[in-house]
């Protein structure tokens, strides 16, 4: 770190769609830049990209590219993360790798600053953020569990396509055309881009996010579950996910069943462990219709609450509608928090 | 009924989202119809419609419309339906009423054929059709109920903008061509016509389908909740649901998490279960990512399961994922079914 509290930020994934929400934020919130390097695969590098008034070119990241760097933020998918963020690391630099290489490794800290924000100080060089439709449930779920306790958790995801990044937007946007069109809309990338069939995602639904694993279960559902546990210390709580993807190109929504453990408990208890919460907004007033939805999320960087209900059966069940921007809290702005965080507390 | 076993039908409703495909498979089953007469609101009557190559009249619908009509299919409204179906009855038809109207009277079935045909037999002239997102549920929760017992479910619909009518198809559609072209999207009709907030459904997810009740469930969730355990002969059953409205024209989804009685079952017990229902068709394979979706399940009779997964936690519990065209097996098809069963049987 420069004298002047100033960092050394590089960008690795530069011209993605979390990249370029990265850099936003970066010039937006004001980060304590004292030099900024872009990093990007071979084929986007040369590109331009302004950043302060200051046109910058994308170079393509090596292991030499993090000499000097004080923190590399990594969003250019698992393979890149794996291979550079222990050069980064070698040369100095304190990674916060965006992918889901890491994320299960016991020495590195998973973390959404409201929630586990101390998790950080153990880190080893890595610091992993967590998967988008993890991130905004458990900023919801962490006030209700500190509060009340929690033992059981059952999610339906709601899920924009732009977490598959900025080609899956134009897919999305492309079959739409071409429906409207009353044209055959050609699918070649959803639900996964390596896999072999491929949907179409305008006016459909898709009930598979990433590869299935052997259980039945997708990468995604399994990623809510294992980072879930994770974050929240909780690696008795039942928990189980269903991920769907969704024609919309922005924000997460995610309908949620949760067990308490403490009993006796009405929405309005509910609502006042989130109302006081970090990061967590509630919109949640049936009289006036006022509930989150993704379009309404979008571009914020809040995680928004609504739909409060008890169960009608169970006296320790709540239902909860929440919802985030995936690029954002899910993504980018989750990542330069805990950037921040790690320079605030000197944890570098 | 005439002599040769040929009924006269009447279709209130007639130029509406469900009555113009019970008009399309009444026509496509071959019906045993006597005479058709197509009826409506006073604003839309005089519109012409073809039925087996004959070009008819809607006329308005008022109680003498009913004279000498073995069955009339209501589609048009819950008022109509309150109004008009006394009417009918009282004119010696027997009523297959689509609306919310009399589904939880004590003396009124509500009938999924496949699910529970006898509860016909107990007619006193008017039979209810479900709602849509309940008969796809019920339809395929019952092999499940009958080989394993059922204690809970826990489902959160992905819905169809048809499930609002014609006019919120054309919603959407305008919407999306208003975004495409960047410009502002125009709400008047979703989530609810007669409510003081709307909201765009393009691009977005609504949690509101039909008005709040004073719990803060959605008359659309109660329904569900409502009219499962009347359809399952279940009152003890514990049920909830989250109603959520999706920018697609057609077939709803639903994230159904369920606990059965019976315990040590896996995923092939519930599979064989289905593999042998009426009007269910299992697509089931994560090997070969073949799943049901919205426009896969479009304009097809059955409904689709997929995606059975036991829960990591619960021995009890599973988690599916169903889809049916909310028009068809929803809605036109569910009462048509019901007609055959009155007719084949001499329940008129």
């Amino acid at each position: 770190m420069a004298e002047n509290n100033l960092v050394n930020v590089a960008v690795v994934g530069a011209t993605g769609a979390v990249g370029e929400k990265i850099i936003e934020i970066l010039e937006h919130k004001n980060f304590p830049i004292n030099e900024i390097k872009l990093l990007s695969s071979k084929r986007s590098a040369g590109k331009r990209v302004v950043f302060n008034q200051q046109e910058l070119t994308v170079e393509e990241a090596k292991p030499e590219s993090f000499s000097n760097i004080d923190i590399a933020l990594f969003s250019a998918g698992g393979s890149v993360s794996k291979k550079l963020a222990p050069e980064a690391v070698k040369r100095g630099a304190v990674v916060v790798d965006n992918t889901s290489a890491f994320r299960m490794d016991e020495d590195v800290p998973l973390v959404v600053p409201e929630v586990n924000e101390d998790d950080l100080q153990s880190h080893n060089g890595i610091i992993a953020n967590p998967n988008c439709s993890t991130i905004q449930m458990v900023a919801a779920l962490k006030p209700i569990q500190k509060a009340f306790g929690l033992s059981r958790v059952i999610v339906s995801t709601y899920q924009a396509v732009s977490g598959a990044g900025n080609q899956a937007n134009q897919e999305l946007e492309q079959q739409t055309r071409q429906y409207l069109n009353n044209e055959e809309m050609t699918a070649e990338l959803l639900p996964v881009k390596g896999d072999e069939k491929h949907y179409p995602i305008a006016f459909n639904a898709l009930p598979q996010i990433d590869v299935f694993q052997d259980n039945g279960y997708t990468f995604e559902e399994m990623k809510m579950i294992n980072e879930s546990k994770k974050i929240l210390h909780a690696q008795d709580l039942a928990i189980a996910a269903t991920c769907v993807r969704l024609p919309f190109f922005t924000s997460h929504a995610e309908s949620v069943y949760i067990d308490v453990e403490k009993g006796g408990l009405t929405v309005e208890d509910i609502w006042s462990a989130l109302r006081g919460a970090d990061g967590v907004i509630l919109q949640d007033d049936p009289n006036t219709q006022t509930y989150p939805t993704p379009l309404n999320a979008s571009n914020k960087e809040e995680v928004f609450v609504g739909r409060v209900r008890k169960d009608l059966d169970n006296t320790k069940g709540f239902h909860l509608w929440i919802v985030s921007d995936n690029l954002i809290k899910g993504a980018a702005w989750n990542t330069i928090q805990i950037a921040e965080h790690l320079v605030m507390n000197k944890w570098l």
